[in-house]
């Protein structure tokens, strides 16, 4: 399969009916998990590899760094990747570059940095620049554009939802394949952005959100989980390490690990 | 404190009468929470960093990926890093110097390398050698000798801890500071081998290995727990994944998470 069949193949599970549901990796062992259970695809979380290397999130980490890790989740698996690269690193269309070199075939675009929400105008025209220049380059990106003003909770909180909706048809209008908007968790205003935004809906499952079952009846096509599953595993390191502390044991060794030869045989699947 | 300030306290880590407890990290954020929860020290999984970017285990990682992954980790820190660095790369005076560049203090060396045991006389001189190229520039790195016989299983089980005590010792007149023999869990074994060898003892913490109290009236002065830590965080995600695939739903997001914020707060140390 090439990596544009890749693409296509991303792209087209976002046709519904069933869910699209990535929970997101943070390195390449991450994603050899999330293929080896069956996933059909597996996305990126910023924020967790920004972890690994020790950057917290929001465009610290250097893009090289990020497209490096990226590059070692894309070469792990067969499926297809899709690259949470935040608002771009301040040059989009080199980052789309990279992020075909990579060998990802999906992106992520944000429209906010440095805590400020970006102007439509520009984010319309970046979005239509990566559209370009990824078809030009032979991969065209599956490109799921994100509006950060309910996370955010930008502005007035009682126009919220007509600016996200305005911003996010913009987005679909651009040429982006899919629309993201973390921060809904309230299933009644999941389900208004469902039917109220022209293209696929991307909501991230976080503390409260309904369940698979339920976002797919609400008209959810893709749901992701961001950083939960990076700091899922970090919470059972933490208390591994805080038992060792306390009391001098580590029985997670033995009933939470997975076996040393498992691992090693996720990572020898060639 | 200067980088040789932290290889002298490292040192004296291993001075007794407590053990010196090491839950190894494979990535920055791993190390900050074990750091974060009081530990004095930190120490590096091969098996686990060569995970993040998708090798398998055994010295498949190239020397300049494992040395940069090292330097995350040592640059995400204040406490002294000890560097797994398996075999040495087939350079260790070349690989003793990237350890002292990648900001650790501290270095694994094993006697095993391709399935193969390597011959005490080169064993003793690469350990010489570390010795004085790291004295020499500056940074007399820790040097922790390790050797495999018991973990491989090698040769006649019968003369195994007569071979196993003859290395060790030999490592420890050549210049080692701390003597590894993974592999060994049964508290007998463990405490005739803290007896018999002349320098600190590290033991590796698995499934079945007595308690750290345990450990230290045997005569150990070091437990570390190799990849396994990584792999209860890698078992954490696992299970997530395999709830959201079987029933759609993610309740470990709220119940196992370390919160966004927490990771942010670790990452923002400085």
């Amino acid at each position: 399969m090439t990596q544009a069949d890749k693409a296509e193949l991303l792209r087209r599970l976002h046709a519904g009916p069933e869910v699209l549901v990535l929970p997101n990796a943070w390195d390449a062992i991450s994603a050899r998990v999330v293929e080896g259970e069956g996933f059909p695809a597996v996305a990126t979380s910023s924020a967790g590899l920004a972890a690994v290397f020790g950057y917290p999130d929001g465009q610290k980490i250097p893009r090289s760094e990020m497209l490096f890790l990226i590059g070692k989740i894309a070469g792990a698996v067969e499926v297809p990747v899709t690259a949470d690269i935040e608002a771009g690193y301040d040059d989009a269309i080199q980052t789309a570059h990279d992020v075909i070199a990579s060998g990802a075939v999906g992106m992520n675009l944000e429209d906010m940095a440095r805590d400020e929400l970006l102007p439509l105008a520009s984010q319309i025209e970046m979005i239509m620049a990566v559209r370009a220049a990824s078809k030009a380059a032979g991969v065209p990106l599956v490109i799921n554009a994100r509006t950060d003003i309910f996370l955010a909770q930008h502005g007035d909180a009682g126009t919220r939802f007509e600016r996200a909706v305005e911003r996010l048809n913009a987005f679909h209008d651009a040429g982006a394949d899919c629309l993201f908007a973390p921060g809904v968790v309230d299933p009644e205003t999941i389900g208004r952005l469902a039917a109220a935004v022209k293209g696929p809906l991307n909501i991230l499952a976080s503390i409260g959100s309904p369940s698979i079952a339920e976002m797919k009846k609400l008209g959810v096509r893709r749901v992701s989980l961001g950083s939960g599953p990076s700091r899922v595993a970090l919470g059972a390191h933490q208390r591994l390490v805080r038992t060792l502390r306390d009391s001098g044991t580590f029985a997670a060794l033995t009933t939470e690990a997975v076996p040393f030869a498992e691992v090693q045989k996720l990572l020898l699947r060639n």
